[in-house]
């Protein structure tokens, strides 16, 4: 099977609201009306982002997914992709299964694959994705302010925890295993949040470091509160110590951090009781640019590494 | 140098048309009045689409260059990019050099590289291009009609001469070699005939190939004039039949392919004269949807394998 034959075989699906799809030198879209485009592009490289064992339909899910957190970290709604796609070898039961899970989770925000580029070479997968929102209510990194609450979604650390037992040879917990492979971007929530939320980043290489490019574009500091982090329940197996640095710093989380004004708090806890998930108040922006950190009210010492880092 | 300072130090510039640009979840833009966005992608796999020993400076030039080219071939102006990069190793002379490459053809079409990745991994290189045009003049591939002129411009053969001589260690001609590793795209010839061309299509494949891209789509077939196709001048080296052969199936090429009414030949020759650039008619669109070649009015038998496929 070639190249086209794959792509129109596994890939291609009709669109419904892009003007012009996969099949032509490029695709075509424009945004809804008063809408901006929101692009954000993300690569998983076998053997770093993804264990070669790994199940190509964690693999296809997953690489969307974490361009799809970058989008509800914007407060955009997600509406097209476009696939690169870099293969070692025509295996069409990879590809199957790697389609099936890319599709799975598109279909779930009604996203369409506009375009792509398959080539031969180790596994990379390289995914483009489009959202829109309305120009002044994208929640970018830069709006944190002095006073402002410090938030995250769900619970961290259980995909520090998966990686760390595969890596021992060890069988994770279902749950850590699923927060690992398989992560649910909070496009709900990042969408909800639009009025709301001052600033707002996607944990993707760790709390500490995500958390920082917000301190750093805001140019403000903050306390985390680190007896308040939701720790996730799997984790009870650890030394308490351990379990909070797999909290602040493990990767692959894929939670959003944001940060809000203290008379959004009900707010806030509505929007986690409607949407049955947790939101944490886990610290303050400070104006003194650094990070502080305690734990019930007693100085607390950060780990030196706050997170992921390619090189 | 981590992954954030690599892409201050290189890639970081200021936007000026983009809302947003490099260093948040996603970048903004929004297409001018009455624009639709084209997007398109392009993989650049080290080994494959380009030798390992290539200069930096040309491999950074040639990534972007092959997806301006695809927005080149819809009509659509160049308006903004991002660069997923793949690294081996944090080489700092690398990456300034592929930086410089791809900053110098962006600057010539006040392009902006508004968001990226930096992953480890074997080099590879997928950027993610932007355009604009307006949504009813964008030239897709399926509107060629019976009796369409079919159009090239440039010249044909060169890449596949100079990839052919380096496989052979032989130095290549420079206009051949300048060709395969420095594509310039037909830009404004593309936008110039938003108005004329009925189909349009870069070709990347091979000229048979990527022309029967446009009459799948159209569902139509062809007469391809084999006397009149513009081969390159470095072809000279070679016996006629070679020649040919690499013009008509011989990829990277990054010129036109394009059918028109022959109500727009006058017009066709003045642009072509205005942008000083050859534009050949060189066959004729037929209701009969196969390929059919002639040379001097001989029947000719056209090369089986039509252009470069990945599997």
């Amino acid at each position: 099977m070639g190249e086209f034959e794959i792509i129109n075989k596994f890939f291609r699906r009709q669109v419904k609201t892009a003007v012009l799809g996969i099949g032509d030198d490029c695709a075509l879209f424009s945004p809804s009306d008063l809408n901006c485009i929101a692009v954000t592009t993300d690569t998983l490289v076998n053997g770093v982002h993804f264990f070669p064992e790994t199940d190509p339909f964690l693999i296809g899910w997953k690489s969307l997914a974490v361009n799809i957190s970058d989008l509800a970290a914007m407060g955009a709604k997600p509406k097209y992709f476009t696939l690169a796609l870099t293969l070692p070898e025509n295996n069409l039961q990879f590809i199957e299964s790697f389609a099936k899970g890319i599709h799975t989770l598109s279909e779930r925000y009604e996203m369409e694959l506009i375009g792509g580029d398959t080539t031969r070479g180790n596994l990379v997968i390289t995914i483009t994705a489009f959202g829109e929102v309305p120009q002044n209510l994208a929640v970018k990194r830069s709006g944190a302010k002095p006073g402002d609450d410090i938030w995250v979604t769900g619970d961290l650390g259980a995909p520090a925890l998966a990686l760390n037992q595969i890596l021992n040879k060890v069988s994770p917990p279902g749950y850590s295993a699923m927060k690992l492979n398989a992560p649910n971007p909070r496009v709900d929530i990042g969408i909800n949040l639009r009025n709301t939320a001052s600033a707002m980043i996607d944990i993707s290489d760790g709390f500490l470091a995500d958390l920082e490019h917000i301190l750093d574009a805001s140019n403000v500091g903050c306390e985390i509160f680190i007896d308040q982090l939701p720790l996730a329940a799997d984790l009870s197996v650890l030394e308490p110590r351990k379990a909070e640095e797999f909290a602040l710093t493990g990767g692959d989380e894929y939670e959003l951090c944001f940060t809000a004004h203290p008379k959004e708090r009900a707010f806030i806890r509505e929007l986690a009781d409607k949407a049955s998930v947790n939101i944490s108040l886990v610290g303050s922006i400070t104006k003194e640019t650094r990070i502080k950190a305690t734990s019930n009210n007693r100085p607390y010492k950060l780990p030196l590494r706050k997170g992921y880092t390619h090189f």
